[in-house]
């Protein structure tokens, strides 16, 4: 069990300090924040609820602070934004100690740096399940902010990255199970890396008509920036780029080669759509940053979305997406 | 049971609009806001954990919505700020249904037209307990920001309304008692009224040295402002403005008569110290604005709390406070 005043001290030690932007940190009724003043604000909050987004006995405490964080600010990074702070709100239940609460500062600590962003704020509660819930505060130009709509009749629909590794990796994890190439699967699920860079290049470059980060699956997500937007998709799925680890994989853990992939959730790959001249320009990005891009479909006129098998026909693909209840 | 994704549809059909200041709403990535270019962007959190800070029995989700916007709007004043959006961070357990959600929507619209302010987004998940977690995000301008920090020896110390009643009446509620008075004090815990325009008039008439809302009773918050801040306090316990109703009923539940008042919690009045000279304005601002002020003690060198009773004499005070372990 956690003392929560010595734990508050503890954190105003750690993050107490005086840094750009930030007029009033850690300690006060509020933070006190300065953007630039010809940048739009970013706001964006997401959940990590112990027995729903995480089980403790397979993520370190650090581990779950890092990635409570890079889930958040992947939702900025899929506006073409910049992250610069971020406000913790974490619930405690009795099984926490100060260990536990050590490992969770070293967490946000190591967020800190890896995403260049400040923790300015926070709430610790008393809980029956440990929660922790983190506001991500950004900021992006005004004409390079990528939305979900925009997404025209006739754009490419690419996707960033591999898909289905981290919800591949869940299932070996949650079965204990150890094994050639399963150790970079587990990975992608405990450490998700958010697409900042490329969202920001993408975004600087005005490149996508639509953007948004793959949580939910892809089906999910691309429904979001299609359908609920008026729109279509066709997805190829021969194109749907997966990792060499998930190919040897998924037959152990599946009958069905694309489920994870198509539904399986926690990605953190980005989704967007580009008119197609703009072909080169994104493989100059890809090219730059390193980082895997493919085209993977068409944005199409019905309010429909079909995945299209090797032969062109429509795939029965029932799995929608698995939802964790994001907005 | 909640069913995820209609809950969405409908938070999106209720909260979607284009109002001054959100270039982007509820239903991207993140919201995306303007805020004036010569002011300070106020930040800060607050969760009303089932269980924790409430019993699901004893109150309604209309309330329990509009009370988590109220306590994290409060920071918000006790900066001398304006509250200008919010981010909801819900959790639901499989009891709540559709009528819950229906009723939490009407709570966050009453507190979107109480405070002035609009929900901007948010996160919708599953959880074991209720919780709801506020995100505020706010404005003040620069040179009349009040922080914490600031008192002075010599200063007087002040708190708006009356303290004790929320804490009392809650042990009403959880006693399912009736009776005479009763309705005042349960309806103080239920329905707390941030001092949203007490703490913008003090902050632009530039009165207070320090302020803070007293969420956690008046001795602990007091220590917020003096002890933590390198100074002290002595408190004169026959000034506590204490009401009528708290005074009728307090004998029934406690032999201490000022134990709820200094330790209670969750009164959300202001507490602030200031220079002598500015009585006059103090008085006039109570007048003006129709809220009682009154004087209660003044700051002193060393970092002790001192609690003098009717002869001037230093009074036991054991109990500190009740912590929410907020920051």
């Amino acid at each position: 069990m956690i003392n929560e005043l010595s734990a508050l001290r503890r954190i105003e030690e750690r993050f107490h300090k005086a840094s750009k932007g930030v007029e009033l940190g850690i300690g006060d009724d509020a933070a006190a924040l300065q953007f630039d003043t010809d940048k739009l604000v970013l706001a964006t909050t997401d959940s990590q609820v112990e027995d729903v987004h995480f089980v403790k006995s397979l993520i370190t405490a650090s581990e779950l602070a890092r990635k409570a964080v890079a889930v958040s600010v992947s939702d900025v990074g899929a506006m073409g934004g910049v992250p610069r702070f971020i406000l913790a709100s974490v619930g405690f239940s009795e099984k926490e100690n100060e260990e536990f609460l050590d490992g969770l500062i070293s967490g946000f600590k190591l967020s800190e740096e890896e995403f260049e962003l400040e923790l300015i704020g926070g709430n610790l509660s008393s809980s029956n399940k440990l929660f922790i819930d983190i506001t991500v505060l950004g900021e992006v130009e005004p004409h390079l902010m990528i939305k979900r709509s925009g997404a025209n009749p006739g754009d490419l629909i690419y996707t960033s990255g591999t898909l289905g590794d981290s919800a591949l990796g869940l299932k070996i994890l949650q079965n204990k199970e150890i094994g050639y190439g399963y150790e970079f699967l587990i990975n992608k699920h405990l450490h998700p890396i958010p697409r900042l860079e490329l969202g920001r290049e993408l975004a600087i470059n005005r490149v996508p008509t639509s953007m948004i980060d793959i949580s939910d699956g892809i089906l999910l997500d691309l429904e979001r920036i299609t359908v609920q937007q008026g729109t279509g998709a066709k997805l190829e799925l021969m194109k749907l780029p997966t990792s060499k680890q998930y190919g040897e994989c998924i037959h152990q853990y599946s009958d069905d080669e694309y489920g994870l992939a198509l539904s399986g959730g926690e990605d953190y790959e980005l989704l967007f759509t580009s008119h197609e001249d703009r072909r080169g320009d994104i493989q100059t990005i890809s090219k730059n940053l390193n980082i895997q891009i493919t085209e993977i479909g068409y944005v199409t006129k019905d309010r429909t979305i079909e995945v299209l098998n090797i032969n062109g026909e429509a795939a029965p693909h029932p799995n929608r997406g698995f939802i964790h209840f994001n907005n």
